[in-house]
């Protein structure tokens, strides 16, 4: 993973009506582990006994399940989720799906999103005497659920009521004892997309994690929708709240997701490569070479080579067998990081004019240092040209950002930021060109980390270092 | 840990107003550690910014704290508990301590015993929402709190209004941001023990932890007392409850606890060679030698010995280098396992009349194999005395025993025992021996496991394999 | 590491005159983790004590040598090697440096390559009361230095005594207690190259690990050369042997090495660009995207479609956290494999005529599901073009290759293999076009795997199975 | 472990003609394990195809086989060896069983002893070229065994032969491919037994290891004899070397071998038993209790209990649960270490005057703590008993001792040594009572540790620093 970006935090998984589904499960967590590689987790019913098992821990997918015998994970229901989190603070006990048994019986929750009224809804909750051993928006989501609960009312009722008290981003997937939901938020944030498999049907944040298990592509879960499947298979469909604006994240096409994903329904690959042509458009330069910064600068790369017909060479190479840990030596300059993930090809560089595309600049700190790696291997002049807007305010919705002020274009302006990285020029894509690569308008997307205008409101006090207190 | 015997489910310790709490809650698990093998874990309190963390897994001490930076659980409070289970079902949610933020701010709790009114409990708590993530009784305690709580109400108004609800054995540590609470139910069945450590005060289930810590014994939790020790270091005692007939569990002396712990006040060492003074009083037999079955019969071989002048020898000899895996040649008996265990000593056995001590009969399995091993080594005669009464029922408030229809003293007579294991005579402790060598009276402890008289009730509907159902 | 691929086997690095020279060995062998992923090495001398310490097991470099510190292994020399194997036969017994205490005194000695006389000289230094603990080729040369020592006469006179009984492919570092020997053989099959940091001389496979380092390239060992570097610092030469035809191994270029590289003095990358080129020029086809199949492909694909004009895309998307093992469904169809590996992009794909741009066909397996994937994915036309020469013959000079009835050209034409693999039209690049792009003629290289003439010859009996017997 | 103690370096198992015989040799290991926990190898033999296998690692035998498939170490001969080892040098290298291709096919070698003559035969050795990769003794006895093959002599002259040329202590097992040599040196220092298990021959250090395999123990091999069994099944027997004078360890029966093994065919038990009976006649004191050092003062404690008619109790009970790491709290008093492993038990000492038993005082730093721990429990005197004389010369033939300089009963009379301990009286048993216990005389037995009397002399210049340079 490369260091300084911004990370999405979650990626969510459901098989419904499949005998293997725990092991499918396992697969479309696989799939989509770049959306997180903190921890993993699958919860599996067994319906006929309504019966719960839940398997998750830190680490990487491939590490939880390392070896793992899924007959454990029994049932043809099941969901899972990987995460990605910020600080050192690696909690077990925030690791998805979350479990409860509460007075409907069994369930299980995987959540993609964050809320921005958690807090005064914790503390009603915990005033209430609600107990919370975790630290996530998840185990809010939880209780609400539990408290919804009433005799005879359907649980599609209990999940109505329950999230009517949120607010935020959420992508959900909620399996009970004989059903699973399937929910995104009014403003459609957070992707969740549906497909079919045989008879099952399944749920991805990515639709890479159908490619891998076989699945067909349905459509998405629309902003607002609660997708409701039980026992007999069918999807029902609510969309029991006010209409919203929708807002999808538009950072999921530009960084981190898998370009042979779709995401709201168009490829990443096709908008990010659109990201390209737009930005040759806008900040065309004469040089010999266009180069990517791996691997995510690739695909607007090509769209740059293609539109400028400046030929794109690899300028950077990837080490495939970067470890977790690395020791460097003693005297070595700090930060020996990006060197050991990426190395400067002098033979395409050397007394050059290269293009360098990226899809970001969050601190500065890496780039500066590929900037100094690529003069040192003989780059004569050097074009940074950045596939997205400056990102200038953080996400409160589910993408990992710095705080504002660690962001270098909250403070800096393009000229500053070219100097500070020591390039012969800088450029970024509009805004504009950015809703053109996109084949939108202004104000069909969430561009919070551009714009700093936030459709779903911040949390009033949002301190997160206070709500990771504990370990 | 030897198979077919009764089990302690858990050990606690409590460290408080000591600089190195959590290192010292480590090193007293340790020493406790024949108490559970399955989890361990540690909460420690940073009282100055009213900071819990927690570190807590499934494993031996020495495998859970590996290597571990104890700086990492700061501050000068810290609660400890390790864990055993029965079935497979190894759950990291059922590892102790417990941690939750509530309205009253943190708490982290560790218990050791079994309530018998879990389930109406829990059941009414979910009825009112709330939420169950793992199957411990613990659990139900921490909601109990959490729904106590009050503002303007002192803490152990708290906790003595959340254990009002509660029927059952307990013995418990509760440690909130500013002051711990250590608990033993109206019945004392559980120990838990209070020493002194310079300024700090310390809490055990067995005194032995205190030795390692170089603390000192101060004196038992009284059954139905609430200690409470905050910021000023001084013990505050409460008795809010109705005075009950105390009964200690009387099984604590007879296996597994470590013979140099004082337990309810009293030395197990003495009572267990009392045990053994008792039983060659009760049942003498013409004999050449007397061998314990290792380690826990060694005590009372020694009493039984001493009274009889039959001369103890080491007739089966432990393996000091037990793994927790074995693997057997395929063609071998089924069970190897004791074999590996114990040997025996031929070199004392051949050709004599040998008095076997062991502390129980639990299904017989091993007994049975014991003894073919014995009469391989050439014993002549085999007289197997127990320093116990016949375990003729379950036990429903802290130990792990088998379901009644296992243990082979509730459908057997003693003969029809001595003849499945093969032995040429059998002979148990009488119920009054044993008061005798506790030096106490008959109703003054717990016997339930001899003689099926619950004081404190059973489960309506006990139903382990329900509570097991989630892993 | 992709399936049915040909591997080099073993990666070199060597430091001399550093005092973090095993920390900069690691370093060097993380670079080129690529050329071996079973085992990895370093040997240090601590020059002043004549003192020889050595760290090496089985796993990636960053297994091996996670947290490790180097201050155990000491000293201002230092070799590493990383090793690939084929076979299950993961022998720690010939994971490289070997160390041996000699009658000079220490050696160690890492090695790439393979020799052809092994057995013979093998079985003569059996017969002659030689001792062999592992199976490699290494171990050969070891005894063959050892048994050339004689009192008063010139390291240097030794190795060249040793090297003189051998025949096949070796690049060698050799590291006495005062002095170090970079070889190549008179063939000069394998690569090995020399930099410079600071007063410190390094040696290394390929050059990207100067880069990581931040030493700088000097020149290669030529072949046929001895260098040796004693206490001065200063490289001494000697070419003992008579000059044979140089065969360097053309194969390095085409896959695996890093294309960052330098490898005979020549830019990986520009050769296999260069590769592309050739191949569009003989075999262009009338299609509407090229797609590289990731990584290797990807340089050539780059060249083809800059000679052919035909556009670029991304049509096989790499997973980047593929982990070790990986749980496939009951049900599901035999060699899930690939599929983890790399997924099809429909975006680019659908409706398409796509030129695939691969380095190689082993087997055909992995290019026959490749195959299927772009198909499933609505490719309309698929013409597979090799930037190679069809893979008729095993090697035996360092690169693992399977049996010749393994190799589907061997056996196969040309048409049927695009029958075989269902592709549209199938082409690879000539011997011819290789050499082009090479910059060389026929003759210049060791191309034996394309032609099966072995410039080196043979072993009589090559018989792996035999040498991989013991584990 | 208990530290300060002098310890066996090596346990033997051979299996010959068993179709389980690696799981076997594995569970002979597991029997024998407290005769080195360093490392532990079986090596396996298929004879039909002249094929050996090999697994072995640094590790407990639980762990170097966890979950190990034995079929990976088919045939129906094997041999195991587990090692002790004294540095923290932790040499893979060193872990026995060794195996070599040589001159006559295959050998694996274990060996339990040390040469006294390694160093100059090791010098010529490497001076005639053979190179030497580990540091052992071992390594030299196979060498000796590849330079004494000459066609068409039999193995039993070759190895004959090798031996021939080594001084010192050893028991071995030497396997080749079709047959196997057990071996013991003319003076019979270290044991070596065999057994036999329906068809199969066993050889085994102790014959504990025969009781968990279920076999019956025959003889052992005697001092000088070469025992050869091959595809008949039969033993044969080679006595080649004139006759010396019998040596046998006499430290053995002293600490450290499990008291149900025979060696050189006399219980453990009963003279361990004889030596406290010994030492109650010589040294009797006036005091209220006898206690061991658990575990292995427990038998002399008995034996001077019955002599002294002084009770026994158990003053110090052990914690079973040591872990290998143990983290002290930071404030500590140095060597928390013997605590964690002992107990002090207040209710038997208290106010006593207590007997110690132990077996021997090595440095003098563990029995001074033991001391301590004793009189803070409460102990009115303490008279230490020693079943063994002084340790005042280090072992050079397979015991692991401090140097002399370290041991204290080298350089203090026993009143200076009571002094330090603080003990109210000390007494040694006599070398007369020691024989008298073993019920043999003077001169019978190798007991340079008490007198400084080589039997088979000292190695030249025995530096065991200079053989441990290397990791």
């Amino acid at each position: 993973m490369m260091p300084d970006k911004f990370h999405d935090e979650c990626g969510l998984i459901g098989i419904w009506n499949h005998k293997e589904a725990s092991n499918l499960a396992y697969l479309g967590l696989y799939a989509q582990q770049h959306r997180g590689q903190e921890g993993a987790g699958v919860a599996a019913l067994d319906r006929e006994r309504r019966h719960f098992t839940l398997h998750k821990n830190i680490g990487l997918v491939a590490d939880v399940f390392s070896n793992y015998d899924f007959s454990a994970l029994p049932g043809d229901g099941a969901i899972g989720h990987v995460r990605y989190t910020t600080a050192g603070g690696h909690l077990v006990a925030n690791v998805q799906p979350f479990y409860a048994r509460i007075a409907l019986g069994n369930v299980a929750i995987a959540h993609n999103g964050n809320l921005v009224n958690t807090d005064p809804l914790r503390d009603e909750l915990i005033r209430s005497g609600a107990i919370f051993s975790a630290t996530s928006d998840t185990e809010v989501m939880l209780h609400l659920i539990a408290r919804a609960a009433r005799p005879h009312i359907p649980l599609s009722e209990v999940v109505i009521s329950a999230l009517s008290k949120v607010k935020g981003a959420y992508s959900l997937l909620i399996m009970f004892d004989d059903r699973l939901f399937a929910v995104r938020d009014p403003h459609g944030v957070r992707p969740l997309a549906i497909g079919k498999l045989h008879d099952a049907h399944v749920f991805a944040s990515e639709t890479c994690a159908f490619d891998l298990i076989g699945a067909t592509y349905l459509r998405d879960v629309a902003p607002g929708e609660i997708v409701e499947v039980g026992s007999d298979g069918e999807l029902k469909s609510y969309f029991p709240f006010p209409v919203e604006r929708e807002s999808p994240c538009i950072f999921e096409y530009i960084y981190f997701a898998r370009p042979d994903s779709n995401i709201f329904g168009k490829s990443v690959y096709s908008i990010r490569k659109a990201m390209g042509y737009e930005l040759a458009r806008e900040h065309p330069v004469d040089a010999d070479i266009v180069i990517p910064v791996p691997d995510s600068g690739v695909t607007a790369a090509l769209g740059y080579s293609e539109e400028s017909k400046v030929p794109m060479e690899l300028g950077l190479i990837r080490n495939h067998y970067v470890g977790r840990t690395f020791i460097e030596p003693k005297q070595a300059i700090r930060d020996f990081g990006v060197k050991v993930k990426l190395n400067a090809n002098a033979e395409v560089l050397a007394g050059r004019r290269v293009i360098v595309i990226d899809d970001s600049i969050v601190r500065g700190t890496t780039s500066r240092k590929l900037v100094q790696m690529l003069r040192s291997a003989g780059a004569r002049e050097l074009h940074l040209r950045i596939s997205a807007p400056p990102t200038t305010d953080p996400c409160f919705y589910g993408i990992d950002t710095p705080s504002k002020d660690q962001l270098i274009a909250s403070h800096k302006s393009v000229e500053q930021i070219a100097e500070y990285l020591e390039v012969d020029s800088l450029a970024y894509l509009s805004l504009d060109g950015l809703y053109r690569a996109v084949r939108s308008v202004k104000g069909k997307f969430c561009d919070a980390c551009f714009t700093g205008k936030y459709p779903l409101g911040t949390p009033a006090a949002f301190d997160k270092r206070q709500r990771e207190l504990f370990e």
